[in-house]
C-alpha cells in the first residue's frame, strides 16, 4: 500500500481539511468502554453519499480497508480500527441531514450520521413518535443503530432497529450507491437487500441513509412497579399483561434483588418505591385514548394480578417525573454495576417460556464452579433478552478474579443459553468481541451461508475486517 | 440428464409411491390462475426435511433443476414448471405437522407445507392469534406465504409474513439443512439469513419449516364503512385513524365507485349499505378492552371524521354477521371483475401520501391513452397498497381489447409508480410474470447483488432457475 498516495485520494474524495492523519484520533480510535484501542492509517470525515463512495473507491484503488463508525458507542468492538495503523476510519458523523419527514406517510427520511435522540425530537416535532430508544440516544447515530440492529427498551411494542427502517442507501463494496430508500410498507420486487445490510456491521457496504417509519404518539403513557416472588410470575406477568393491553403494553423490564441493591448501595438517593422482592418488573403502558383511561385500565391490571397472587405489590407512577424516577432506577443498574467494580456482561436472548427454568440452572452452575459469585440479573423480560452480567465475589479483586475466570464464566452462560435455544448476542452485535464465539456456536451451515455472502458482496474483504466472520 | 437414475434416486429419497411421474399432474403443473402449463419431470412429495434435503442432493448429483411448491395458488407464475419437462416439481404440501406451540413464548412451529386456515385456528384453539390473512388462507401453504412474503388484510397492525416470523429451516442448494427455528425476539448474531430467504420465491431454498409470531386475541373487532369524496379525504380518515385508534386499526381498505358498482351489478343480492360515493372505506378496529368500549371509541372516530367533513356517512357493523358482510363486499370485487370479463391486475404499493396524486394522474392518463377504459381501484390503503385494475371499454371484446393493449397499459401505470417512488409488485411477488419488469426497473445496483447473492448460494441456479432474476 502506498500511503501518500491514498492520502491524497482521500483527500481529493472529501478535501484536506476531513482527512485527519496525526494527532490525537483517540476519539475515533478508542471505543467509549475503552476495551478496544486501535490505529487508523487516517479518519475521514465525508459530508454526502458522493463523498463516501469516492473513499470506498480511493481504498479500493490502494488497496486499503475501511471501518464505517457513527456515535462509537457500540459494545463489542466493531467501530474501531484494529492496531495495523493501515485501516481508514469513516466517521458518518458529518452527514446529519433530515432528507425529508413525510408524516401523511409516517415516514422519515435521514442521513446516517443524524443522531438518534435528534430523530426522536424531529418526529416529536411533528407531532409523530420514533420509538427507538436507547441508552446511548445521545450520542449514537441511526446508521450505526441500523448497522448493529439496536434494539432498545420499546422493542415489545415497536420491534427493533430492522423493524423500524422500511428503506435503505448503501455504499457497496464497489464504491456504488445503492439507493433503496423506499417509504412502503410493502414491496416484494426481489430480494430482502435491506435486512441483509441492518445488522451486518458494516461488513456489506456502509449505511449513509434510511427511510424510518414513524407512530402517532400515544395520548398517555402510564409507568408502573410491580414486586414478584419468582420469574415464573414475572413470565405469567407478561402474558396477563400482554392479553389485557396488547400493544399498549410499551416496556416490560425485569430487575433482580442484587441488581436494585446495588443501585441503593451506590445511588442511595434514588428512591425505590417498594420493598425488596426477588424480583421487580417495570411495566410501561402506552395508551392511544387519554391518560384517565390508561390509569383505569393500568391499575385493572394490576388489580388482577394481585387478585391472581402474580405479584405481591405494586405502584403506579402519578406523574411523569415518578415515571422517569422509575426508569432511571432500572437504568442505574449498569451505572452501580460500574461503580461496584469490573463485571462480565452478557446480552442473550432466550425463549420468554425458557427462561426461569434457564435461570435457576445457569444460577446454580455459576455459583458451583465459583463460590460467592454475585448475579446481577436484569433486562427487557417482553423482548426475552437479559442482561445476566456477574460481579466478583464481595471483596475479591475484581480485575483478578475475572481475567482468571472470564473465559470460564463465559463457558457456563453460553452453553446454558444455547442448550436453551437462545442467543448469545441479543441486541449488542458480533462486533471483535464475539467473533469466536459466533464461529464456535453457528450452525456451520449459517457460517457456510454468511462467509458467501460475504464473499459475493466483498470478495476482496475490505469492509470492516475482522468483524462479525 | 439422465432422467431414469434421476427417478431411480428422486425414489430412493422419498419412496416411489411419492414420485409422480406420470398420468394427470396438472394440480401442479398448472397455476390456478391458468396462466401458465409446465411439464415436470416429476412430481415429489417429501414428508419430511430429510427427504427435502435428499431430494436436492439427487437433483444436484443428476443436474436437474427443483421448483419448489406449497399450495399453488401464487400469482405470478413463481411455483409452476417450465414446459421443459427436465424440473422436478417439490411438493411440500405432506410436510403439515404442527411441531410446537409455545403460549408463553407467543409461537408456533410448523412445516412448510401446513395450510394457512389451519395454523390460524390451531392459534385460536389456543386462544391466541395467527394475524396473516388472505384470500387463498383455505388453501395456501405457510411455506408459500413465507417464500413470497404475503401481505393481505392485516398488514396495518401486524407486518407481511416477513415481520410475523422468527426463525426458518431451510434446505439449502447444497442439500443441506440450516435449522434456524430459533422462537427469539432479538438476536444479532450475524447476518439476517432468514429474511433474505424471505421473499426469495425458492430461488435461494427451500423453506421447510418457520417459527411465527402469535398474538393474544383481540378482546372485540368492529367494522365499519365510510363514503369520501376522493382520495385525499381517505388519507385523511387514515391518519385520523391512526392517530385515535393507534395499534387497533387492523384495517383500512379502500375501494372505488367502479369496484362497488361492478359487485352491484353481478352480485345483486350483496347488501351495500352506504349511497354511492366515489371512495368508500372499510375500517376494522379490533380493542383489547371490550366491545363497548371498542363501539364507543369507533363511534367517536367516526363523529369526528364527520364533523371535520372527512366522509359524507358511515355506517359500523351492528353484529358479527355484518362485519363478514362487509369484508365479503371488499373480497367480492375481484370476482365480479372475473364476472365483468378478462382485466388487467396491477398490485403496486407507493407511499400512502402520493397516492391521490398518483391516481389523479395515472387514471388521467389511461383514460386518455385508451378512450372509454374503466378502472377498478381498491386496496389496503392502510398499506399504501392498491390492487389498481384495468377493464377494456364496456362493449369492447376483452380479450382482443387487452391482447393489443396489455403491454401499454402495464408501461403507463409502472411508469407512474417509478414516478412516485412506488413498487410494481407490493405483495404478490415477481416469480414469471414480473421477471422483464424487475429487470428493466429495479436499480442496476440492486440487481447487480442480487446476482451476486443468487451466484454465491445457488452457483448451479438449480434453485427455481428462471424465476425472480
Amino acid at each position: 500500500m502506498n500511503r501518500a498516495a491514498l492520502l491524497d485520494a482521500l483527500r481529493a474524495a472529501v478535501g484536506s481539511s476531513q482527512v485527519l492523519a496525526g494527532g490525537d484520533l483517540s476519539a475515533w480510535e478508542l471505543d467509549w468502554r475503552k476495551r478496544w484501542r486501535g490505529k487508523a492509517l487516517a479518519v475521514v470525515r465525508p459530508g454526502s453519499t458522493a463523498e463516501v463512495a469516492a473513499v470506498v473507491q480511493a481504498c479500493a484503488a490502494h488497496g486499503a480497508s475501511l471501518v464505517p463508525q457513527g456515535g462509537n458507542t457500540g459494545l463489542v468492538g466493531g467501530g474501531v480500527p484494529d492496531d495495523s495503523g493501515t485501516q481508514v476510519l469513516l466517521s458518518l458523523t458529518r452527514m446529519n441531514r433530515v432528507r425529508a419527514l413525510d408524516a401523511a406517510n409516517l415516514t422519515l427520511t435521514v442521513d446516517a450520521g443524524c443522531v438518534l435522540q435528534t430523530l426522536q425530537q424531529t418526529a416529536a416535532d411533528a407531532g409523530l413518535l420514533l420509538p427507538l430508544s436507547l441508552a446511548a440516544e445521545g450520542s449514537c447515530t441511526i446508521g450505526g443503530n441500523l448497522a448493529t440492529n439496536a434494539g432498545g427498551t420499546q422493542v415489545l411494542r415497536y420491534g427493533n432497529a430492522r423493524e423500524l427502517c422500511l428503506g435503505l442507501e448503501v455504499v457497496t463494496a464497489d464504491g456504488e450507491v445503492w439507493n433503496g430508500l423506499a417509504g412502503l410498507r410493502k414491496d416484494n420486487t426481489g430480494y430482502d437487500l435491506r435486512d441483509l445490510f441492518i445488522g451486518s456491521e458494516g461488513t456489506l457496504g456502509i449505511i449513509t441513509a434510511a427511510t424510518l417509519k414513524l407512530h402517532p404518539q400515544p395520548a398517555a403513557s402510564l409507568t408502573a412497579l410491580a414486586a414478584c416472588a419468582d420469574l415464573k410470575q414475572c413470565v405469567a406477568l407478561l402474558a396477563l399483561s400482554q392479553s389485557r393491553l396488547a400493544s399498549g403494553l410499551t416496556g416490560f423490564e425485569v430487575m433482580g434483588d442484587f441488581a436494585l441493591a446495588l443501585v441503593r448501595r451506590h445511588f442511595p438517593h434514588l428512591p425505590q418505591p417498594l420493598a425488596a422482592s426477588p424480583w421487580t418488573v417495570l411495566l410501561e403502558f402506552a395508551d392511544s385514548e387519554g391518560v384517565d383511561s390508561a390509569r383505569a385500565r393500568f391499575e385493572a391490571l394490576l388489580e388482577a394480578a394481585l387478585e391472581q397472587a402474580l405479584i405481591s405489590d405494586a405502584a403506579v407512577a402519578e406523574s411523569i417525573a415518578q415515571s422517569a424516577a422509575l426508569w432511571h432506577l432500572r437504568e442505574s443498574i449498569p451505572l452501580a454495576q460500574s461503580e461496584e467494580g469490573l463485571n462480565v456482561k452478557h446480552d442473550i436472548a432466550l425463549p420468554v417460556s425458557a427462561i426461569p427454568e434457564f435461570v435457576e440452572h445457569t444460577d446454580a452452575a455459576l455459583r458451583a464452579a465459583y463460590p460467592g459469585i454475585r448475579l446481577v440479573n436484569f433486562g427487557h423480560l417482553g423482548d426475552g433478552n437479559l442482561h445476566y452480567n456477574v460481579q466478583a465475589p464481595e471483596g475479591t479483586p475484581a480485575g483478578e478474579f475475572l481475567g482468571a475466570h472470564e473465559h470460564g464464566i463465559n463457558r457456563i452462560v453460553y452453553d446454558a443459553v444455547q442448550a436453551h435455544a437462545g442467543s448469545f448476542s441479543a441486541e449488542h452485535g458480533i462486533g471483535a468481541l464475539k467473533r469466536d464465539e459466533l464461529a464456535e456456536r453457528k450452525s456451520p451451515v449459517a457460517l457456510k451461508l454468511m462467509r458467501a455472502i460475504k464473499q459475493a458482496l466483498d470478495p476482496q474483504n475490505r469492509m470492516n475486517p475482522g468483524r462479525v466472520l
